[in-house]
């Protein structure tokens, strides 16, 4: 054909090497051009219509992107024999929508209306739209000041060594040219490589283990939910404590469990609370316990040793098998290592623990990992490997370089140093606006977050609507509540992890100018809740 | 401490640095270092001990790996204070276990037995078990020829430009600093990057989506679990291939769902036979269709397209569902390029469109999609963000620059011709030598199998245990099979995709040998079964 006759306006809005790419398209629709003829080489097309090579170049690109062309060096591009734009469909036209309108209709049909309701909806998102819906009222080209994010600073992330550990990666898995590890008979345990430095590192925390007890997860998220889908039926109960993870929550509610609370205090979770109830009720009571020891959520105080000790003999003598999160032990305050995770104190297998990377490299980074004992691993993994397989082995051999360097030793200090200035500026702001009104708080040991208790006759979705009039972000504590009560109604979550001490100080003055009205308006004497307390 | 008392031992078997670690380690034990003790600097404690520098700074790297030490650049090098060895432990020492050996014990506690019975094996696993008793009888050191395998050829992967997107990702993801990306708060469907760009590759297959209609998973295995457990329930029917994917069987049946099969012919599903099944039974019936149309695991068949209009008709009338598992599209063979997939036929949302990257990038590379209208993929997506999050962005990113290359296409290119040589030699070498027999076979149009109907008086495990005792691995049809017939008895899955023409044919020359012996020791008449059959 000739191509001199393709009309391009140099003057057009629409760029030169798009004009000319829809022309080629047209022209292969109305068959003027044929699929598996050869495009003219770009130089010549160039020279014939006046252009610049480069944007034949950037044509006969977009044309290989869309699937319309195919080209390789030294054989010159060609149009592609595949079901294309519309050459597949031309010997029996279709309906109108293949000329490239083809999207689903926007309105979901009456068939899977029933489909969505049947769902269980997740606590993360009615939080979500609880907080969506508070803020309406806040001008839409307002900034918001968010005091619920749960997100770590992604100013402390090393995006410089990230790319590096990228490099490295792919420089490895080239030089081992282990076509094993590229195949589907991988073990879903996953990168051996990674495991085996795993299986080093968590020596810090007293775990010893061999390469073959860990199973690396895409994150702690789909670590529980190969615990929930393999241990649990939908009806049974799992201990927890009275306020916990919303995300954890939501797999095990996904599941249909029940919960049975367990109350804490400034040491965690009160295990002589779960001593009585294992003793009260022997036969019909939960197998498992979901526990955050350290920088518990959204509280973030941590188990004392002796109760995790306490915690070890009980599961031993009632059989207990404990799920141990142990997201924040690397993220902790005031100096204190933490106590020994629970997992060294029951050697006979009756521990789960669970370990994130999304703290200390950045939550995308989808990459977590389980340790259990041989019996109980040899369940998850085979879960894994139906409804999964191995985690990406791109993204755990890029973990492997980013965290076997000793930079990232100084970077976790470094990370650790700033989240505690951070926490030390709330629990001082907290200190000096939210006393006089009788709000009391738990105080982090480790974590993003800490639980503010607010005098009793407010209820937190009223503090939060009236934050959220004066751009303020809350978190009600409710959420949090694997069964909600009325002291759960008297609290909120407090993060600090991704906000510097002067925006944590202005939206501690902003929570106390809220209480301020609302304590006003109410024209009731100020009276406190006492829970999870331990003034500064 | 006086660190000249280390006695080093030049000649010893265990490295010198090695043993300076050990000894520094014993001192911690032993009390003479205290935590947070800073070691001496590099090379004084080299020239103290008469050894190199690097020796030194070997240790010190070790004591890090380990968690004993933390060395950072004009700080120095510290002794941790965390539970590292047996610091954290010395106040009140526990189980003798952590000195070390603190392994779980392999033998599983009795509590966990109940456990692992209540979980149904899977099929992969039966069928790896079966496997493994059938080849017991060969010499472990002899070779074995695996005419089962259904994986790609390892050696058809471009790891060079594998080592080249992990660069160019890591690249990307620092010049973007989109601290968003890395944020748990991104979207559950996935990198946009590559969603973009997923949106445009695919209208080569005739689908015009846009970017959010589009979902990042790690492999089609997660995409039909997304499936699987947010539209179906325990003891939901679903229609199927009378043969089909074993993993996709057993995600369904770990769902608890109950198979209605569809007879297949050499062009794939019998579309006639469904529609009679859904006249006659209009209220209790399955909601939703698995299938994959093209190249048909295990028969490598591939649906005409008359049919794929008629399935998307009975779709439309009967408020059908349909799961579309195109694995298999992009590996066509004699030349012609596949049908227009489902989808295009289905303009009103009930197709669910899968593809996966296992088979033409390699299998750990975990990453395909799932394209579905709106009201569908939000509640996929919902699933995806509860279970799991978005697919990590090391993979996504590195995946998008390995497709966005000319030289993908070449490669496609090549992969194709491959595989197609492979199938021609392995058809050829059925005429030849197994035709005598009796038996017969499916024509593969795509993908990596066929399926071999053998003498009907011949069962397929008698089969697999004859080949067994020569060194040949298959794999028996049963296991493909939703619901088990005397037919599927009488099938074995053969594979094509990782073997040479010569190891193809060596691999049906013995197995004309089995059936040789088999026939003679039954004494009866060579009878074959018509199923799945064109004869080349």
């Amino acid at each position: 054909m000739d191509y001199r006759c393709f009309a391009l306006q140099k003057d057009a809005s629409t760029p030169l090497y798009r004009q000319l790419a829809d022309h080629i398209k047209r022209a292969v629709k109305e068959g003027e051009l044929q699929p598996g003829e050869k495009l003219p080489p770009i130089r010549k097309l160039a020279e014939q219509l006046g252009i610049s090579p480069i944007t034949v170049s950037q044509s006969y690109d977009v044309l290989a992107l869309e699937g319309v062309a195919s080209g390789s060096i030294g054989r010159g591009t060609f149009l592609l024999p595949r079901p294309s734009i519309t050459s597949a469909f031309q010997a029996k036209p279709l309906q109108p929508t293949l000329e490239g309108s083809q999207q689903p209709p926007a309105k979901p049909p009456e068939w899977m209306a029933a489909l969505q309701q049947q769902l269980r909806l997740p606590r993360a998102a009615l939080l979500q739209r609880t907080l969506q819906n508070a803020v309406k009222r806040w001008p839409a080209e307002e900034p918001l000041l968010h005091f619920s994010s749960g997100n770590p600073d992604a100013n402390l992330f090393s995006l410089e060594r990230w790319q590096e550990a990228m490099t490295q990666a792919g420089i490895s898995l080239k030089q081992e040219e282990d076509t094993n590890n590229l195949q589907y008979g991988a073990s879903a345990l996953g990168d051996p490589a990674l495991r085996s430095f795993l299986a080093a590192y968590i020596r810090r925390y007293g775990i010893y283990v061999d390469t073959e007890s860990i199973l690396l997860t895409s994150g702690t998220q789909q670590g529980l939910d190969l615990i929930a889908r393999s241990l649990l039926q939908p009806g049974d109960s799992v201990f927890v404590e009275e306020m916990s993870y919303i995300s954890a929550l939501d797999i095990f509610e996904q599941r249909g469990v029940q919960w049975e609370t367990i109350p804490l205090d400034e040491y965690g979770l009160q295990t002589e609370v779960l001593a009585r109830k294992l003793e009260a009720t022997p036969q019909n009571r939960p197998r498992l316990l979901y526990t955050i020891p350290t920088g518990q959520s959204p509280t973030g105080v941590s188990l004392a040793q002796e109760r995790r000790r306490h915690l070890a003999e009980l599961a031993r003598k009632h059989n207990l098998l404990i799920i141990e999160d142990d997201a924040f032990n690397e993220l902790y305050y005031q100096g204190v290592t933490p106590a020994p995770a629970i997992w060294n104190y029951e050697t006979e297998g009756r521990v789960i623990y669970l370990k994130s990377f999304s703290k200390t490299i950045f939550p995308a980074v989808r990459l977590g990992c389980i340790v259990a004992a041989p019996a109980l691993l040899s369940v998850l993994v085979r879960q894994k490997q139906i409804f999964d397989r191995p985690t990406p082995i791109s993204t755990t051999r890029t973990v492997l370089h980013y965290l076997n360097a000793l930079a990232y030793e100084r970077e976790l200090t470094h990370i650790r140093r700033t989240y505690h200035q951070r926490r030390n500026a709330l629990l001082t702001a907290l200190e000096q606006e939210l006393s006089p009104f009788g709000c009391h708080w738990s105080i982090p040991q480790a974590g993003f977050n800490l639980l503010l208790s607010i005098p009793e006759h407010l209820d937190s979705i009223q503090v939060v609507e009236e934050a959220a009039s004066r751009g303020l972000v809350l978190a009600p504590g409710q959420f949090f509540a694997p069964v909600r009560t009325q002291q759960s109604s008297n609290t909120l979550r407090l993060t600090f992890a991704d906000k510097s001490p002067q925006q944590l100080e202005e939206a501690t003055r902003r929570l106390a100018a809220v209480l301020q009205t609302l304590v006003q308006t109410e024209r009731r004497p100020i009276h406190s809740t006492p829970q999870f307390t331990t003034e500064v």
